[in-house]
C-alpha cells in the first residue's frame, strides 16, 4: 500500500534517524531536496498510516511498523546496488537503484538477495564471468 | 531522449509490426489499452523525432531509426525478464520488467545481458545456486 514516493520518504527517514529513531522535517526536506511544506504533507499521510508520529518542533518518530518497513527499504536499496556493482555495473547506480527498487516484489527481492550472498560466498564465479567476457571480445 | 512512455510505444509498435514494418493506430490502442486519441498524440511526437511515419488509413511505419531502437527495447525487455526467470524470480515478471526496464542504462543492460549468456553457458552455476538455497533453509 506504499507508493514509490512514500517508500522514498520512509527510506530517507530511517537513513536520517539516529539511535532514538527520530529526525526532523527540515532535515528530510534538505535530504530529499523538496520543500518543507511537501514533507509536512507526506508526513501527515504516513502518520495516518501509522508509520510514524509527527511531534512538536518538527520531530518525526518512526513507529515500530515504520522502523521495520524502513529497515527493509534501506536494505533493499543497498542489496540491489551491491548486486549490480558485483556483476560489474557502473555509472550512477544510486540513481538507477532509486528508480527500479520500488518495482521489485518482496519475493523476487529475496531471490536477488540470496543470489548476491551466493556470489559473495563463491568468488570464483565472478572470476569465471570476468574471463567469459574477455573471451567474448 | 525517450520517456518511459515513448519507449513503451516503440516497443509495442515493433511487437505489432509485421515483416513490412508497419501497424495501425487502432491495434496500438487495443494492445496498450489506451484511447486511439492518446495513440495519435504520441504518434505525432514520435514522428517529430523521426522514429516513425504516420500515414493515411491510420498506418504507422517505423523508420530505420525507429526500427533499430524498437528492436533494442524489445530485446532489453526479453533479456531482463529471462535473466530474472533464470535465477528463479516468479510472479508477474512481465509487469515488473515493464516498470524497471526504462531505468537501466545501456551499459549496464549490456552487462546484464552478458551475465545471462554466461549463466546459460554454465548451467552448473544455477544448480549450485539451487543447492546453496536448499542448504540455507
Ligand atoms: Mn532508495
Ligand atoms: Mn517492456
Amino acid at each position: 500500500d506504499l507508493t514509490p514516493s512514500m517508500e522514498d520518504y520512509l527510506e530517507m527517514i530511517i537513513r536520517l534517524s539516529d539511535q532514538q529513531g527520530y529526525t526532523r522535517v527540515n532535515r528530510i526536506a534538505e535530504s530529499l531536496n523538496v520543500k518543507p511544506a511537501s514533507v509536512s504533507k507526506m508526513i501527515q499521510k504516513l502518520s495516518q498510516k501509522s508509520y510514524l508520529k509527527y511531534e512538536k518542533y518538527g520531530m518525526v518518530h518512526l513507529t515500530a511498523k515504520g522502523q521495520q518497513i524502513g529497515e527493509y527499504l534501506l536494505e533493499r536499496h543497498h542489496i540491489l546496488e551491491e548486486l549490480l556493482k558485483t556483476i560489474g555495473a557502473r555509472g550512477d547506480l544510486q540513481r538507477e537503484v532509486e528508480r527500479i527498487e520500488h518495482h521489485i516484489s518482496y519475493d523476487n527481492f529475496m531471490i536477488l538477495s540470496d543470489f548476491l550472498d551466493f556470489l559473495k560466498d563463491n568468488p570464483e564465479i565472478l572470476r569465471q564471468f570476468h574471463q567469459y567476457k574477455q573471451n567474448k571480445k
